[in-house]
C-alpha cells in the first residue's frame, strides 16, 4: 500500500451488509463507503468467481479501491440450494418457501458462505468465511436480513441470526470472517 | 448482411437446446454450430439483459456471428421463481423440489420465456418467445430437458413438454418463437 489509511468503495446496495462490515473495517483502520449500482454479478456456482469478477469489473470502471462481498446459504439436503442465488430466492420464495422445501427433512445442516474481494491499486486481496449450523422449523427474529431468521449457528443452536444484533452476529458470521481476512491482509501489507 | 448464407455460433453447452434450434435454423437458411464454454451469464431478473450481455461478450471475444438463447420457467404462484435461474434450480431441487413448492397450491399457471440474441457484424438482432400453461402435479415424459416434464402448454393441457418430441414441442415452445423471430429478421435483412 502506498498509504496507511485505506478507503474502500463497497459495491453493494444492501444496507445491512454495509452495517455489518463497517464496524469491523474501522477496527482495522479501513474506511468503507457503500456504492450502489456498479456490481455486475455473473451466474456461477462458485461465490469466489462471482465476487472476483464483480470486484475486477468495478475496479476497472472506477479506478478506485473497491470491496465486494458475495454470500449465500448452502443447505445440504437441498444440494446447496439456494447458494449463490440466495437473494433472488429470498425475494421470490421467501423464508416460507425454503421452510416448505425442508418439510419432513430431518437433516437440517446448512452453511452460510462468504467471499470478500478487495482490489487496491490493481492488487487483488481475497478472503473467505463460513458458518455452519441448522435450518430452523420456523422463522425467529427480525434482525439481520435474508435467511437470517431461519438459520441458527452451531455455536448458538437455539438462537437464529435473526435474533442477534450486528455485534453478536459478527462473532459467528461468514461475512465477518471473510472481510476480517481481507482487512488482516491489507493491514499486513500496510505495516 | 454481406452474404446470403449466415453461419452462427450458438454459445451453449446444452445439446437439447441445440437440437431444438437447428431444424428451425435450417428452414431459414441459417447454419448453427454449438460452441461450449464462452457464454458469460450475468445475474439479472430480466432474461433479455442476460442474453444480450452474453451475446455481446461472446461476439467481442470471437469476432464471429454468435447466437445466444436464454430461457426460464416463471411460475406465477411463486413470484416468477425459478425464472432466470431455472437450470441451477433444476440441478439442485429438481422436478420434485418445484412440485413440493407447489403442493397445496391450486393456481398452477406458469410461462416459459425465452430471449434469443444474435450478433452479426456488430449488429444486434433480438427475438422473444413465450408459452404459457400449467405446472402438473407429477412429472410426465422423459423427452426435452429441465422442467419440461412438469409443464403442459395451454394449447395441449394434457400433454407435458416432456411427452413431446422436438418437432411437436417446437410448435408451441418459447424457444422456437424466440429463435424464429431472430431468423425472420436475419432473412429480411439478407433479402
Amino acid at each position: 500500500m502506498r498509504d496507511m489509511s485505506v478507503k474502500l468503495l463497497l459495491l453493494s446496495g444492501n444496507r445491512h451488509k454495509y452495517l455489518e462490515i463497517k464496524d469491523i473495517a474501522r477496527e482495522y483502520g479501513v474506511d468503507v463507503t457503500p456504492l450502489e449500482g456498479l456490481k455486475i454479478e455473473i451466474q456461477d456456482d462458485d461465490l469466489s468467481n462471482i465476487a472476483l469478477t464483480a470486484a475486477l469489473i468495478g475496479y476497472s470502471l472506477l479506478r478506485k479501491p473497491v470491496l465486494v462481498e458475495d454470500a449465500g446459504l448452502f443447505i445440504r439436503a437441498l444440494n446447496g440450494f439456494p447458494g449463490p442465488y440466495s437473494s433472488y430466492v429470498f425475494k421470490t420464495l421467501g423464508l416460507n418457501g425454503v421452510l416448505k422445501l425442508m418439510e419432513g427433512i430431518s437433516e437440517r445442516d446448512a452453511c452460510f458462505k462468504s467471499v470478500a474481494v478487495a482490489v487496491i491499486h490493481g492488487e487483488i486481496i481475497r478472503g473467505e468465511g463460513e458458518v455452519c449450523g441448522y435450518i430452523t422449523t420456523m422463522p425467529r427474529g427480525n434482525k439481520g436480513f435474508g435467511f437470517d431468521p431461519v438459520f441458527a449457528p452451531r455455536e448458538q443452536p437455539y438462537r437464529t441470526f435473526g435474533e442477534m444484533d450486528v455485534e453478536e452476529k459478527n462473532k459467528y458470521s461468514h461475512r465477518a470472517k471473510a472481510v476480517k481476512a481481507v482487512f488482516e491482509k491489507i493491514r499486513e501489507k500496510a505495516g
